[in-house]
């Protein structure tokens, strides 16, 4: 870093010498375009001229070109910083940061910070530092805010990892680590109060460290109003962001509240059509209106795009192009404190994105610290893909299982009453159902009429091996069963089926895949996907590989499972989240979130 | 520092233990009031709840109260964040930090970033360190903005103390040291480019010094554009503000450039009006604007008020209060990075000013940290006065002055023609003028006719007692001198007169008095003051006192002297400020600031 620090006094130097000693010239200059000032909030002709990697300056730039100059016009284009995504997981898009990027960039995205708490929880420090290590190879810019709490529901889950306040230090001492990532831990407001008040001191401890380090902290406050977000803020040290508000009096409250708000728009949950209208209808200051992906899935990527997508849709809610590309811009800079990106201005970053037709954000052309590096939508820059070491590999930890550990037993009782979570469509909360249910040999059988199906999570990080039982309603699978390593946020293997028998088969796959996605039918596999990077994650497709592949998945799912649910490796993988209501299962059990309390399963017999 | 932060965060348990459990109660609520939202830009009904130092929250904060909480009604009253002033320099005040506080608080400003310049460039690092002790003792938050030249122009004036990068990690790790201040040894780019590219070179290094000790740098940049401009910025590490900025088309500039322009409206120099133009008549976004006060004097602060004086002002140039209010409050917050001042909002510090009248900018109430400090203007907080140590008085090194030193000859010659710095009132700023003059015995004599009178500068801090001469036009003294050790920046003794006798018993008065402000007429002391803090500042008066004192020393300036001129002592001592055009006077000699060069007063003799 220290090395780093002096090069960039050099370059000041250098950059200094060509803007007043007439014999140096800039590298570049973009001619002839419109500039986007994300400060003034104004859109002017001005040319932009780059040293190195750094802008010389905007304006009339026409006596910095030398012979060796190379001139892009850019004529009746607009030129902006370029985007960035403040809260992102690649786990999410099962890509590696690489081949995310691949797919990020030409779309304008030229920071992305990313929350790596999944493989966090699957292979902790460890594998944070893997991800944090191929980001370091990259030409864009990847930050990474790191969870200072794995599992997030101690007691009531079982991750691979138990990070706590005890890594921060040397967790928060990489460059490329901008802080720590949402505290959903403390989501929860006042059921983490009651029952668990351990996780809020060591959260406050964490977040101590991150001030002492210089780091910022994130905040994730679904639902929170009043005295419960107050005290959400206060446990995050009170600057904190959050990307889960879903609602305009949500909004409302928490801008009020000065946290910044991360509209979410991405390929599972949207919300800032919701949000926005803080801004459109209230007229509130959008300083501190964030936009961002959250989760993105490659297919969604290619086809719609990334932030130029998300800021297309903000100014079709209404809003000023230039105020929609401040929130993709400088308000994100300014949040995190980033000096260098986010404005076009003398001695920035030199990431710009040329945008050809500003109501509808194409992206003509993105440059990253000066380099031409995407083109019509198109890779220009050769980034070679990248593959993980073993260590991070080879994460599942578990014998296969028995078809007995999976079955739900009722022994003595012809009919039961069960429990069943209820799966919202595109949501992360569920409800809670009860039904009545018939048992042959002691065992509850799965219902297809009633679509009450077996889910099971199994303890796969070779820590107990626990196996967790329950029901789910809305999953709408009608023959066979899916297995995946995916299961927020410690990634067990989660599986539901129509069959005890399919079901084993379906985690066994996964088991022996190393970790990722098997759907089986009738005893045999139906549709695969290696996931071998802590089982979340592939290093051996690239984005349109994988597109291609779970686009195959999710067709196999409907014809082969009669599945209609729409992305249904996504809905079952939340199904274990227990930061979100009502109910939720984990390795440990039904878990009652609101009350941090584990549920029998199975009622009572009669 | 440490132990400061394990504080807050026992401080952040027992907040959270208050809004969470109903056993605790908020020490204080302020209800039934208009909160200044600065985030959203809005104004609505809300409570204010304050435990310990921090504001627990704003809103509906009814059952927050119990039986131990103090309940402040401001029913029809605006609430809002404390003010604060970016951008101040202690030293125009020529009063103690602690003086200047107890002025200044009642006015509901409460937070201060000084600029201890001028104290650096007498006493050097232990100068400034003695001012960050006194900040330590002081209800109110003053932080500090560091110079890392002194002086400003080496070769061409004489500083007590050389302060360079070497000093900068030793001053910037004091927490109470934001970064480094006025960056105005590359003001005037050109001519140190060309001329003393050292100071440049010198000054990156400072920069990155602040970079990696995670501080701020503050640019200074007046009438540049452009590539100047980029230049400037760059030198300065990219994230920079200017408080030098005087005209609408520089404010828009600025802006555009990136600069946080803080916008100057103290007792001697009123930009605001000009600057704020970029705004109310281009509809420029207003985040980076900020307003400052720069040099302040006490008689200004007791008649006119500080920041709400200046946020009237901006009121009256037809900004919406609120938004007016943002560039006292969140726009420097955001700007220097304070993430727990600058808005009302959960555990940020519970510094309030409550104002009774919105447009008349009336301050009835203010607190500091939860304490209420001031009530209908006055300080209702005991703030003991502050004794400086030894070592920062005694500041004047040298012997008395002769005549013959002071004289300015021109041997074998009756009529000469000589250069004159004239006096442009209310600038810094000076023009250049040259005069036939009758010289007698060798002696070039004063000429009251045409106000050209012999200006010149005792080097006093014991490093080579050198002395500069030169005249000046536009003083317009019509008998006796004025003589001080406040001479910018360099703070050697200035003085100016009708008679080289008069002069001399000026310089000798201050050099006896160990610093000060000194006239003489007829060979008698008319009037003085003792700056015993580096021949500065007084730790011997009171605000009110001092004002009293140079009210009288005005008076007696212009019935004792005849001088005319607005604010005297001022104008003087800025006629050795060589960082802003055209001539000016040091020990060293007539300067012309634009070409780093050393002009003889006398040209020819005839």
């Amino acid at each position: 870093m220290e090395t780093q620090r002096i090069k960039e006094a050099v370059h000041w130097r250098l950059l200094i010498d060509t803007l007043l000693d007439p014999g140096y010239h800039a590298d570049r200059v973009l001619q002839g375009g419109y500039v986007i000032n994300v400060v003034t909030r104004e859109i002017y002709q001005a040319d932009v001229a780059v040293k190195g990697e750094k802008i010389l300056m905007v304006g009339d730039c026409s006596d910095l070109i030398g012979p060796s100059t190379t001139v892009d016009h850019v004529e009746g284009k607009f030129i902006s910083p370029g985007f960035i995504d403040s809260h992102m997981h690649f786990e999410s898009a099962m890509l590696t940061v690489t081949e995310f990027s691949k797919l990020s960039i030409p779309t304008g995205t030229t920071t992305l910070v990313a929350d790596p708490h999944e493989i966090g929880n699957v292979l902790g420090v460890e594998g944070m530092k893997a991800m944090v290590d191929e980001a370091k190879t990259l030409p864009n810019r990847v930050l990474f805010t790191v969870p200072c709490r794995t599992p997030d529901a101690p007691g009531l889950e079982t991750a691979g990892h138990d990070i706590s306040s005890k890594d921060m230090p040397e967790l928060l001492n990489d460059p490329w680590v901008q802080g720590i990532g949402e505290i959903q831990g403390f989501s929860n407001v006042n059921p983490v109060y009651r029952h668990a008040p351990d996780i809020l001191d060591d959260q406050i401890a964490s977040v101590s460290h991150a001030h002492r380090q210089g780091k910022t902290v994130e905040g994730n406050a679904p639902a929170l109003f009043g005295k419960e977000l107050a005290a959400h803020i206060i446990s995050g040290g009170t600057h904190v962001s959050c990307h889960e508000t879903t609602t305009k009096e949500e909004m409302m409250e928490k801008l009020r509240y000065g946290v910044t708000v991360f509209m979410r728009e991405g390929s599972s949950q949207r919300n800032m059509a919701e949000c926005i209208r803080a801004v459109t209808e209230e007229g509130m200051d959008s300083r501190r209106a964030v936009l961002v992906s959250d989760d993105m899935v490659p297919e969604d990527l290619m086809k719609d795009g990334h932030l130029d997508d998300i800021v297309r849709r903000t100014i079709d809610q209404g809003v000023d192009p230039v105020e929609a590309i401040q929130m993709a811009t400088i308000n994100p800079a300014t949040h995190f404190g980033f000096r260098d990106v986010g404005v076009l201005a003398p001695g920035k970053r030199a990431d710009i994105a040329v945008i050809g037709d500003l109501n509808r954000m194409r992206v003509d052309q993105v440059y990253l610290g000066g380099v031409k590096a995407a083109e019509q939508g198109r890779l220009v820059l050769d980034i070679p893909s990248y593959t993980y070491p073993d260590s991070v590999k080879n994460s599942v930890k578990r014998s296969p299982v028995k078809k007995e550990e999976l079955r739900i037993t009722a022994p003595n009782h012809p009919r039961v009453k069960v429990r069943a979570i209820e799966v919202i469509p595109d949501q992360n909360l569920t409800e809670a159902l009860e039904f009545d249910m018939n048992a042959s040999d002691g065992v509850v059988q799965p219902c297809l009429q009633r679509d009450i199906l077996p889910l099971t999570v199994v303890e796969r990080h070779g820590r107990g091996g626990r196996i967790g039982k329950t029901f789910v309603h809305g999953m709408g699978l009608q023959r066979g069963a899916i297995a995946e390593s995916v299961a927020h946020d410690t990634h067990n293997i989660i599986v539901c089926g129509t069959d005890y028998e399919d079901m084993v088969l379906a985690v066994n796959r996964v088991i022996s895949m190393g970790g990722g996605i098997a759907m089986i039918a009738g005893g045999k596999v139906v549709g695969d996907l290696r996931l071998p990077i802590g089982g979340l994650m592939t290093d051996e497709l690239t984005g349109e590989e994988l597109s291609e592949e779970v686009t195959r998945l999710h067709r196999l799912a409907e014809e082969e499972l009669g599945c209609t649910l729409h992305v249904p490796f996504m809905h079952l993988s939340f199904l274990s989240l227990v930061t979100s209501p009502k109910w939720k299962i984990t390795d440990v059990g039904l878990i009652e979130v609101d009350d941090f309390k584990v549920l029998p399963t199975v009622i009572d017999g009669r």
